[in-house]
């Protein structure tokens, strides 16, 4: 059974190796290009998309006492797909029973099926783009790549993570002790991985695969099973990862129910249900703050791994290409309608400006370059969208309405022109002063930002920071010449705990975060308990148990 | 400053080695023999406790608002040493102000540090086996061997475990990202360790040294400043600890205060207002279930690592040297008077007896094997003694005389004969029937333990493991001949998060756990939530923050 780990081994080996140097490594290609998916695959993907709507869901052997769904594309596609839905009772017992088996799969046959699954989602990159566009509201390119390749490499980062640390624990030993003239006592030792159980997986609807495969692949590579939980409308994504998964599963004579859906629309409760069940042993949470603190605090198990909200800043100080910074952030202000966990809300521009070419740019400048520049990506509906994708919410059209008139205009949210079907909102950005904390210290999820004045650049530093502490942030950047300050700068994010980006210019943005080589979040803020991923993700996802006798007994 | 480190650097490295094989090894000899320790060290180490006796505990530089102390040996020296006491305010503050400096310090300087501690500590092992000895009511050659080297070999395998979570974070790297006709992408790309902040370390009567030494020194290696708070009764064998540490840290020329000490008298309560502190990072813990729990679910912080009670088996099933057998098991009843988490408490023995090289012997030659064997162990008061060790707790004690007549009596509890100062008492075997797990099914802490008849080897596994999951286990063992029965009972107690004896006869006990081998606890059942020491116990202790810019920026 160990063949489809022979098959992807050479995968799992450059894994492990570029998580050490970190370096730039992809598995995955990120481009939706004929070269790397073949000529057919965009209409094939495509295809197969549309050949999911309007009916029942496909997941062979999954229980199934109902079902459910209601998603709705914020393009205006109704996607009416019909999952099967069981209840809680159902899915943790039926979890429970298949875990039986795969606990006790060796750790080669766990990792050559999580990377075997790997492969067939990359290979079906279109289809499941197609499903993350029309949940999440990205745009194709994005829900592409986000949804697809990225979502994949740092699935394959966690299974690199979760095989380094189960594979330094040896199969057994001879432990040799002297006792001088009384000889040698000698045991023999053997450990074996023992899982943690059944594990909850709660996804959100902006990133449904992007935020949920690093969990999804940790536990079952470390012997767990999974109850997939996504968002009430953006199931699709993770339905056909489950359904992908179980087919793996079924072909290698495992018990499909390895990985089960928990699929529903809003208001069922489900993962509360799931959370409170004394079962399930591991949860995994993207979402609201509100309830992440529900689940860490009020969860059956200890064990919950959050990504909450956070409030992510850019600190303005100097720059040598004035255009290029302010298509910077303009860039990552429009991307997906600041519907990141990444996105910038919050720029902290000097009250007397910044410093560009050792000139001043006065803040009024400052606000009006970016303003120009997110309208120079919108000039184009039809490019514009590709960058907005469309607003995944209702409720985040709502607070855009609601924030309108939160401080000074610079830029207004409109909807994009000649798209009526598609939901869409374009970057509201307002001036503040420092001192209306009480506006800018909360997130307002969405393309809501603030351009806030303060002293100077180390008071810009000191509140950005603090806010990361106190209410978390997974990023943070700064535009800064000067390399002392920097220095400073540096050390407050790095002592708050959120990494932070310099100077950015061109092809990269705050936003990113590269699988292999940066850390997703730190699990040092309030915006997250954990990062994608490194050996703490993992190293608790399973324990050790042993035997030992004596050698000769 | 790292010069500490490259005096240390080899000892680290052989660590790093055995934790992968986890072969034999032992950095610090545990005989107390002068061929290690020198001519002198029995004798010095004699001197220097006897010099702490009577008088204020010098900690130069130590927050003192007042001094508290009140340690009664239980061999009946009064101890009357006399610490410095400090408020929860006054030493969380100063360890923040110390954290400033030491989570700059780098990780080379920290391990040499630590290492150094350790050197020193192993030093003086002589004095630290009388703290702890005069502290826990070990025997001097337990207080010696757990207190001393066994407990500095788990400080090292815990500095180990940080240091390869740690090294494995590259400083910096240059991330390339291939953009085709747009040329490189490079990102310079930095890394570094940021530790939680301020921990808090809740040791215990019993081995107040080893497990408190695998967090404290995990602790401090990750960047963490400590604050010890041992047991009221136990305070002495980590102020001897804090008072070295913060000499190393003097002369390093870095803030004592990185480890600051908790000393407090019984009802202070120190525990909890330290717990309850929001600067208070990390917990471990070491105690009763139910302080545990508080501490679990009513802490500021979340990351909480604890041992807490559980209820330990043996499971008799067959044996070809009945002999070897009983004795082994009695000497792990009277070891240190069963004030061992890792002692067992229930001997689950067939009720038609046990199969001898074929033969069978009855539930009651059984019984009547394994208490001839403790009597045989305390025949010479003197010799019994440096098994049982004394009473730590007056409690204990009183437990002993409530649990009297809760079974059949099948060995009493008696104080050891003339030695009235000492406060002894030895084994108290009862037997029950398996339907009386309304008194077995409790931790009885101290020498009580009971013969339970159970309908055949099965059924012990069964009730053992079942034990082991729903009220906690550190240890289990089991004398069984049959290799397909043996494997049942490895599944079982693997399943139950169990670490398992095999046969154990001659010198070696199920009370036993070699550091760098087995690992101690698994945090899979509700004995604790982690393990001396594995990745899981060290990996979140610290966190990572990055910052990256455009390589020509």
């Amino acid at each position: 059974m160990s063949s489809l780990f022979e098959k992807h081994r050479s995968t799992l080996e450059t894994a492990l190796e570029v998580i050490r140097h970190r370096g730039f490594w992809s598995a995955y290609p990120e481009m939706p290009s004929a070269r790397f998916y073949g000529e057919q695959a965009k209409e094939e993907g495509q295809q197969a998309f549309d050949a999911l709507l309007n009916r029942d869901f496909i997941l062979s052997g999954h229980p199934e006492q109902g079902r459910a769904g209601n998603e709705q594309s914020p393009y205006g596609v109704a996607l009416d797909i019909r999952y099967p839905v069981a209840s809680v009772e159902t899915l943790v017992k039926q979890s429970q029973d298949a875990g039986k088996v795969w606990a006790n799969t060796s750790l080669n046959v766990r990792m050559g099926i999580c990377l075997e699954i790997l492969e067939r989602l990359n290979n079906m990159s279109f289809e499941i783009a197609n499903a993350v566009m029309h949940t999440s509201g990205q745009a194709f390119p994005m829900a592409f790549q986000a949804g697809g390749p990225n979502a994949q490499d740092r699935a394959l980062e966690a299974l690199a993570y979760a095989w380094a640390e189960m594979s330094q624990i040896p199969s057994q030993t001879d432990w040799v002790k002297p006792q001088g003239k009384a000889g040698d006592l000698v045991l023999e030792k053997h450990w074996r991985i023992i899982p943690r159980g059944v594990s909850l997986l709660i996804g959100c609807q902006t990133f449904p695969t992007w935020n949920s495969y690093s969990a999804f692949f940790a536990n079952l590579v470390t012997g767990n099973t999974v109850i997939a939980k996504p968002h009430p409308s953006a199931i699709l994504p993770m339905a056909l990862t489950v359904r992908v998964a179980r087919e793996v599963l079924s072909e290698q004579g495992l018990p499909a129910d390895v990985v089960l859906l928990a699929a529903e629309e809003d208001g069922m409760g489900m993962a509360k249900q799931l959370a409170l069940h004394p079962d399930v042993a591991l949860i995994d949470y993207t979402g609201s703050s509100a309830f992440g603190q529900w689940l860490r605090t009020q969860a059956a198990t200890p064990l919950v791994y959050t990504e909450e909200a956070g409030v992510n800043s850019i600190v303005l100080g100097s720059t040598d290409n004035f255009d290029a910074m302010c298509q910077n952030i303009a860039f990552s202000l429009t991307l997906y309608s600041g519907q990141m966990c990444t996105t910038p809300q919050n720029l902290f521009v000097p009250r007397d400006g910044i410093l560009v070419n050792g000139e001043r740019k006065t803040f009024d400048e400052v606000t009006a370059g970016i303003a120009s520049a997110v309208d120079a990506l919108l000039v184009d509906p039809a490019r514009a969208v590709m960058v907005t994708g469309a607003i995944a919410n209702q409720a985040t059209l709502e607070r855009v309405a609601t924030m309108r008139g939160a401080g000074r205009l610079i830029r207004d949210s409109a909807a994009l022109p000649g798209m009526e079907q598609v939901r869409t909102a374009t970057p509201l950005i307002q001036a503040l002063d420092a001192s209306d904390e009480n506006v800018y210290g909360t997130e307002c999820f969405g393309p809501v930002s603030f351009v806030i004045a303060v002293d100077d650049v180390e008071d810009g530093i000191r509140r950005a920071a603090q806010l990361a502490r106190t209410k978390g942030a997974i990023t943070a950047a700064i535009y800064e010449k000067d390399e002392a300050r920097l220095a400073k700068a540096i050390d407050a994010f790095a002592q708050a705990g959120v990494n932070l980006s310099v100077n950015l210019a061109g092809g990269i943005f705050v936003n990113q975060s590269a699988a292999f080589s940066d850390f997703h979040g730190t699990g040092a803020n309030p915006a997250g308990n954990c990062c994608f991923a490194d050996s703490a993700f993992v190293a608790n996802r399973f324990r050790v148990a042993m035997w030992r006798r004596p050698k000769s007994s």
